[in-house]
């Protein structure tokens, strides 16, 4: 019997348990077969999670990214197109024009055009990558991030402190910044917090950042499981990706964000 | 022994195995034992290992969709963003102009260069996401790419066949989208091939596409297992997201890439 169960193991049939013939030692060897054998069940169900929580993380992570791209395209397309078909026509129109003070007047609306077309490219090429992040740097890039985001959010504080005595590796300031942002971003969305604290540091050979706020808090383990949650997930796996970890602690007086990644 | 060696097993040794004492049936048993705590381990390595390819598949799409941010922020910074200054400059200039002659050189100067930075602006947004794959549908939005695709590589004859008697659902056509956009790529980029040949059907519920070039080939798994090979990966996790399955066939002759996607 306790060979026919090894061999239902072998097949894959990790249901399979050896029956309790006798309390001698082929007795305790099965019960110690069948502990064995619930044991692999159970890490096999672990590893099976995890796989399925990637398939997810994977899958919202294209459908973000694509979702993205839809955005953009749409706000190029639309908004900027829009606003470059206009100059064309302006144009058109004031190189028939006669009269010097309509001719001053439309080449004013026109740089005003231009201009808040400008503005428009920039916010949207902010958006996506900030060149101050690569030029000047995590902590250059995060102050104009935060200063940035109270315009975005102007009843929530934001503290922020940064202490790097220099610049950190690339793929670290990239993620440390994706990671930062996404942390402020869910605070200012969910928490109902008034002040966030957002502390950088780099010692001992790690890069160390805290983002705290006061909020009403939130169940990570169940935000974590929640469908479309690719935001708490990738933050993690950025940081994994890394060879460094993400902790959240929350209670009902805030949450905070603890991340750790060796440089 | 046995006893002991499973208790090994347990604590996730799956090293451990168990003397063959006699060929009586404790002999049997710690033989079958043995087979399966091998058999175990196999499993669990092949269990890693995909793991392991997920976790880069992860890496490796994080940094495409970083680097793609970072090309479209520079292009929009730099050059769309140098063009619409220097439309304003130009602007302020032709304010200041009192010949009829030269107003008229200028603002069709200005036109032109709005013209080109429309160009370049929509280009950007088809690139990113083609606005007519979400209005007119797969067929439409691959014949697009198709004609754009030949003036890309004009070596390379492109012979497109779409039978689809109606629009697909959005996610098969956006992941049908990408998977022959990546496949079609790579065929030009190192295939060496003189045609590719690209057909979409959609029958029996399912919906199926070959790409198929008479190039010299390449070894898939080898491909697959390369650094870097985020666009074989992401074709196949495209495609196994919606239930479907890629398959890539290679001679000496050329490489075909089989999709099938339920729909």
């Amino acid at each position: 019997e306790l060979v026919s169960a090894t061999q239902r193991v072998r097949q894959g049939d990790l249901s399979a348990r050896a029956p309790h013939w006798a309390d001698d030692e082929i007795g305790a060897l099965a019960d110690a077969f069948n502990q064995m054998v619930a044991d692999l069940e159970t890490s096999q169900q672990a590893v099976a999670e995890k796989e399925a929580a990637r398939s997810r993380l994977l899958a919202q992570l294209i459908n973000a990214q694509e979702e993205e791209r839809r955005r953009i395209a749409r706000n190029l397309h639309d908004s900027v197109g829009q606003s470059l078909t206009s100059l064309m026509v302006g144009l058109k129109f004031l190189r028939q024009l006669n009269d010097r003070r309509a001719i001053a007047d439309k080449s004013t609306e026109l740089r005003h055009i231009a201009d808040e077309t400008l503005d428009e490219v920039r916010l949207l090429s902010r958006q996506l990558r900030p060149s101050v992040l690569d030029d000047l740097g995590l902590a250059a890039a995060l102050e104009r991030y935060a200063a940035e985001f109270t315009g975005l959010y102007p009843n929530l504080t934001v503290d922020l402190h940064c202490h790097l005595p220099q610049r950190l590796p690339p793929p670290v300031e990239t993620s440390l910044y994706r990671i930062l942002q996404e942390a402020m971003t869910n605070a200012a969305r969910h928490s109902h917090a008034k002040t966030l604290s957002v502390l950088l540091t780099a010692r001992n050979n790690h890069a160390q950042a805290i983002v705290e706020d006061d909020g009403i808090g939130f169940d990570p383990e169940k935000a974590r499981r929640a469908e479309n949650s690719v935001g708490l997930h990738s933050m993690a796996e950025r940081a994994e990706l890394l060879g460094g970890a993400l902790k959240i602690e929350s209670s009902a007086k805030g949450a905070s964000v603890y991340v750790e990644i060796p440089l």
